[in-house]
């Protein structure tokens, strides 16, 4: 695939979504061997499930050229709920029906692989943080700006998993504690109610009912407004469009903030579909942070665009192998 | 000074304050062997405080009854701003002139022992870690309530110091974006301009100032007005204080759980001054919690008041420095 010389150990990657199902083999620095997709079916039930991960699974380490006794380990990363100690899925909104689940031993046992189970924001992260726009950083926070706000942390080599699995879930801090919006996960001021594409989507409709001034956006169908046509517009000088993506760089701003005060890392970065709005948007961010942080942390923090696009994820859980099963 | 069989190696532990240093040997078990209090004296400058700090020490290694060849290394939490990597305060607003002051290095040389710098509300944080209400704990947040807020956090044993020294500086995460109360920093919308002590003091002048409803705190002359006072008019039943307590409480669970969606650690704990208000102030924090953190977390995490009060700073200090120079 690459002229590059692997090194081992190889480690397999997985990453699971309510759609697809990416994976790739990863050798010891990070770089990946192959990379392949497949379709989740997630509504066929989690029987059906662990065996397309296992076939995602098995064409990775087919297309990487390597056997399967050259796979260290494999690293999962899946959407929520989880109790990451026990390698169990528990409710996942995005994965109906697959409750309760021993994910990690189920797949595990069909590979012949010890597994570890990461989510994965904290995946996707960690991918960054391993071979990424983090890769020459001690500490990490990742936003990901998707239907929701997924996030990882990583401090000093470690990803912050939380005693409940909940670390790291910095779409739900409370940015606006009165009168705030109301979030997906049913609370009140969260972040990811502000900033999501899901949020901008709403915050134009209702700025649109509320609002005369003529906009691009009003032609749209409804299916068609979506974060990236509201980009588009704000990229083409539409005056609305380009209030709500300067009141978005805003919220999202405030929850950097929160966040470089908590872990204050070396690197804050924004990943997701909404990064297609591009380097105009992250100075933006930029520049609220300045006004905002404490001043050296405003002045030393990266704030930057993730690099590895949608591979961030099995790269990532690849490298939770790594750390689960690699040399001590 | 007391009956256990002290267990070597010891280490010990000094907390700079801007108006007390407080100092003690803590052996490898974290037991006080001894606990001494000074004046920092503060205003004689940075030449004079560094004998000071050295003169806590010596009285502490004295009172423990051990000699000074029996002390592993020292350990100091200090006010900041400070960069620990290099062991230097910067420019802390509590200790006014000791700028750009080496104070590490200062110390070990003045003590022939090797010291490690810490800051403050990360040594007492680390201190209820190691030998208090968080001594159980693989993690924990403490937010200390007082003039300011200050926080510590851990995580597997780690603290977070952050990339520029400012990991855990919680008390200027925004809680509220829109319209938020000016902070003592300067910013707008942080905890600590809404639950710090000052911040209550604050809100009683303005509530009195805007009702005209009967309360106590009414004849109270404006020195008297203090956060213990205003707590001991609710505990008494003045509905005007009752109101800024319950408003505490509440200010106090909208950053904890932002906190708990970040770190989910296994305990979060309050110190400071203000946790004199009791277990009924506690409960209602936990209420607030209960009804906003997500429910795993809700039901996990445990909100506890911190233990070891004025005693967590050197305790702590003397831990960061079993963590320096103690046992690989």
């Amino acid at each position: 695939m690459s002229a590059f010389e692997p090194r081992p150990p190889f480690y397999l990657g997985i990453d699971l979504g309510g759609t697809n199902i990416k994976s790739g083999v990863v050798d010891d620095s990070a770089r990946p061997l192959s990379s392949i997709s497949i379709e989740t079916l997630a509504e066929k039930g989690p029987v059906a499930g662990v065996e397309s991960l296992a076939e995602a699974g098995r064409l990775a380490v087919e297309a990487s050229g390597l056997s399967w006794d050259q796979i260290t380990g494999i690293g999962l990363g899946s959407p929520g709920t989880m109790d990451l100690s026990r390698g169990m899925l528990l409710e996942p909104p995005n994965l109906p029906g697959w409750n309760q689940l021993p994910i990690r031993d189920l797949l595990a046992e069909k590979l012949g692989r010890p597994t570890a189970l990461q989510n994965d924001a904290n995946a996707a992260a960690y991918g960054e943080y391993w071979a990424g726009a983090g890769r020459d950083a001690r500490s990490l926070v990742m936003l990901t700006l998707g239907t929701g706000i997924g996030c990882g942390i990583i401090v000093e080599g470690m990803i912050v998993e939380g005693r409940h699995s909940h670390g790291g879930e910095c779409g739900h801090i409370i940015i606006q504690m009165e009168n705030g919006r109301r979030c997906g996960c049913g609370a009140y001021g969260h972040l990811e109610a502000y900033a999501s594409a899901t949020a901008l989507v709403k915050r134009a409709q209702e700025l649109l009912a509320r609002e005369t001034i003529p906009s691009l956006l009003r032609d749209l169908p409804e299916p068609e407004l979506t974060s990236r046509a509201i980009n588009e517009a704000a990229d083409s000088g539409d005056e609305l469009a380009r209030r709500l993506m300067k009141e978005t760089a805003y919220y999202l701003a405030v929850g950097a903030v929160t966040l470089l005060h908590t872990i204050d890392p070396d690197i804050l970065l924004f990943g997701g579909g909404m990064i297609g709005a591009g380097e105009s948007f992250l100075e933006e961010i930029r520049q609220h942070i300045q006004s905002m942080a404490f001043p050296t942390v405003a002045k030393g923090a990266r704030v930057e665009y993730a690099e590895l696009g949608s591979d961030a994820g099995f790269i990532g859980a690849a490298g939770c192998a790594q750390l689960a099963f690699g040399r001590p």
